[in-house]
């Protein structure tokens, strides 16, 4: 399709939509209007908070630690105390009640589903279990550090377990709420809408066969990766990063035209809403390909907020569909495109004359090479492309098994250290390159890690989708645009905002179910060219 | 005294406070605890507030000040509802009324005083009128702009005027609830409590009478002032920041003690609140000693911020004094100490090693007379220390005739072109260089002039005492040592906070009633010497 055709069929899209939903009558309308109103204020706040909370991680003096956290909390309860109101809950009685209502848009019915969600969400737990997990989940953070140090799960299991405990609660309320068929799917919903423990388990299993194969295959392979200099000064990483953003078009001070920035943090993140979507990356003096892929990840994120409809800003529906989407939109353009030798046949020689005295000598297909080279590890954050799903289906199913009552909290360093001598090989040590690794299970982010392997999948679907648009893409990245991507993302995917959950919107945005096949497709091509199989 | 002495005193009148106000009855008790707790959540939530100010003027992307305004404006909505709680109007009649409330002590009273003065101005005012204000400040601002831009003061005049209206009104509302004589003074009691036009009136009269004296024999004065390079780059200007924070004792990051932090912005200002106070500068290229005398004159303002009695935030009495405290605390620091020779004399060659390229030449003695010339100029902020009272004087008194009904806003240029001439001898051009040059008026601030003016007076005050007690302190300075001065002012001004009016807090601080006299022997003993008569 043309791109003047794809712009076309975005526009009629969204026409469609606006047109939904006329002829309400006075009443409903009314309701209506004062919903999304009040629910403004929730977001705006909401985009306050994140303001607030981008300083701590960025520019606020350390003394300020405490003063801040006072500043977090008030906000929070006034958030909280806002989403409880009566006066929404009265609403969304009458709006619903309203003889009008099965006639609203589907905009406007999604808008009030939102928000209703959000509402009963807030209401039904009881303020005394959610000040109880607050508490329970600052706690078993700090044991969770110290533990981690002292590699000592024993140490951190009691606070796990009590958080466990508080949030096997939740989701038995939520379970209620929602009507889930089991807790643990509930706890999928906070993150992943709708999506269940079933239809996870079905593609992960599907995923890990996949992915087997693929390694096996590639540990045949007899192409070594040689390795590269890796030091380069952080003001020419910081270079580095400025030419990544603005050939992805994330636009950072002093463009006039900036919604965003990049700073520096200890874990790189993305935070913001609409017209102020910052990002942060870390740099490594002796690592420079770590921040690159940093910058391109949570530039993904970024222009993923910042594209969402206009029209849709400050309501319901203006919002990111999904974690797993959110992912699918920062691997996209961290692996797909920014680890392809098409992204870098135009950018090459601009990042090695940025610092020819650290990469004079390096030849691009090396550089390719070593940014996909794929190696069994032990720790997620350090994997690669190929194994890095499977190390979200272990934390998938034990969580799944936790929640569901089949192991227990005690159990997880064996089953934990099993699983990862079964799919991927290694042997854990100890409990702090093993089952306490992460930070989301001290958090009290269960339900959470599937969504990253989810954005894959559904990043897989989407650039299959892209490629039968646009069969000439890789040729245009090559040639230096990334216009007709961007474009193709703006018209097919952004575009949506929150009026699907993620089932259907991948549905809607690639005309396909949900399914593994495009993913792992796109896997063995790329590995399969450069492993030489 | 020496500084055992000094601290031993401070600490007496720190536990004096203390103790005062124990054996309070249980309900009253009760009652106070849950007035402070109230307003702890307003004082907490400004605090934020000011974050997010500072964020949109130092790191905001361009494209997000639409997002920010709904940002602000809710914020401030949330703010001003937490003020007028019925609930906190009904505490504080309960407080007034307990049998005990004349037996508490001089802290609590206070804080109940200032909790009920916020309260009772926030519900006085009608919010049709509240908000009437806020949207003409807003369009007076934007016309003044492009009023001062086009050197066209009709075009600003029927905006100032409906802004000076809406003023009115609310001063004459608060003129009751405050029970002042005039509503000019209901206004200057907003940022100097309890100052009146007439108290005002009487020191700058005497004021104005000694700069008169001063001047004239400055403009006698045989010994003219050598230019000196002002070129100094920016990254340089920059290190000539750290190194005068560090002098001072303002913490930046990386230090991990840091309160603090500096940022670039078009006008330097200071924003925060105890463990996060944060100045800004401007570097002009050109002209390296403006950003100097901006990071002295915030971070003294800063210093008292962060200073403020530890035992006292989150409660109303851990707060600044007066605008006019603040402010002798500012010129403290840039002028009194800033623009000294001691301050200089182990800081110079330091300066100079940072920019030797620029420096290497300068000699202290012309950089010391450069940075106090004296000059007769239209502009307020370029003015000098000799000059600067005379510019606020005569916005004084043009703001308390025009609140007075004496005279119009259409005759403002003409009142202030002749005032310039007669005060200052300068010939006023054109109304941006005249009455449109700063934002206050066109910003609604009317009463805020005069602090400015008070600030130094104090100063002069605060000096004396310091004098008295340390006589010793320009040769610690000249020895390189801050120490003592910082403790000074931390034992005798920072650990008043607001506990007292600024009429009875100079009493307390110094030992003397309000009065010019020491500023004008100060700046005739500096000048004196530097123009040698």
């Amino acid at each position: 399709m043309s791109l003047e055709k794809v712009q076309q069929n975005h526009k009629s899209k969204i026409t469609r939509y606006r047109t939904l939903g006329a002829n309400m009558p006075a009443d409903l309308t009314s309701d209506y209007k004062k919903l999304i109103e009040k629910n403004k204020n929730l977001i705006i706040l909401g985009s306050a908070e994140a303001i607030i909370s981008w300083d701590m991680e960025t520019k606020m003096p350390p003394k300020a630690v405490q003063l801040r956290s006072e500043q977090l909390a008030l906000l929070s309860e006034v958030h909280h105390k806002m989403s409880i109101s009566p006066a929404t809950g009265k609403l969304l009685e009458t709006i619903q009640k309203n003889a009008g209502y099965n006639n609203l848009g589907k905009v406007e019915k999604r808008n009030v589903h939102l928000v209703k969600k959000n509402y009963d969400e807030q209401t039904k737990l009881p303020t005394k279990l959610v000040k109880a997990i607050a508490k329970q989940t600052a706690v078993s953070i700090n044991t969770w550090k110290k533990a981690k140090a002292a590699k000592d799960y024993n140490m951190f299991k009691p606070e796990l377990q009590k958080l466990v405990d508080l949030n096997t609660q939740a989701a038995e309320i939520f379970m209620k709420v929602k009507q889930t068929k089991t807790p643990y799917d509930a706890l999928l919903d906070i993150y992943e809408p709708k999506m269940t423990t079933e239809a996870t388990e079905k593609v992960f299993n599907e995923l890990q066969q996949g992915l087997k194969t693929l390694l096996a295959k590639i540990a045949n392979s007899k192409r070594p990766i040689k390795k590269i200099p890796q030091k380069v000064p952080v003001d020419n990483q910081q270079e580095i990063a400025n030419m990544l953003m603005q050939t992805l078009g994330y636009e950072t001070p002093p463009s006039p035209n900036a919604a965003g920035r990049l700073d520096e943090t200890e874990h790189p993140f993305t935070t913001g809403y609409y017209d102020d979507v910052r990002i942060t990356t870390h740099y490594h003096p002796e690592n420079f390909v770590s921040s690159i892929f940093s910058v391109l990840h949570e530039t993904g994120h970024a222009l993923y907020e910042q594209g969402l409809p206009q029209e849709w800003k400050y309501t319901p529906i203006g919002s990111a569909c999904s974690m797993g989407v959110h992912e699918s939109q920062s691997r996209l353009y961290e692996n797909v495109i920014g680890r392809s030798e098409e992204f870098w046949t135009p950018l090459f020689s601009k990042m090695k004359n940025i610092a020819p005295q650290c990469l004079a000598n390096l030849k691009i297909d090396e550089f390719i090479r070593f940014i996909n080279s794929v190696e069994r590890s032990k720790i997620r954050i350090e994997s690669d492309e190929v194994t890095y799903c499977l190390h979200i289906i272990i934390r998938f199913q034990i969580e799944k098994d936790l929640f569901a009552g089949k192991i227990k909290v005690t159990e997880l360093p064996a089953i934990w250290n099993q699983k990862y001598l079964d799919l991927l090989g290694v042997t854990i040590e100890n409990d702090s390159e093993g089952v306490m690794q992460d930070t989301h299970w001290a958090s009290g982010l269960y339900g959470y890690f599937p969504t990253y392997a989810l954005g894959n999948i559904y990043s897989g679907q989407i650039i299959a989708a892209m490629q039968k648009e646009m069969p000439n893409w890789r040729a245009e990245l090559a040639g230096g645009s990334l216009e007709s991507v961007r474009k193709w993302l703006r018209d097919n995917i952004y575009c949506y905002g929150n009026l699907y959950d993620p089932v259907e919107f991948i549905k809607k945005a690639t005309g396909t179910e949900l399914t593994v096949k495009p993913y792992l497709n796109y896997l063995q091509e790329k590995f399969g060219k450069l492993y030489g199989f």
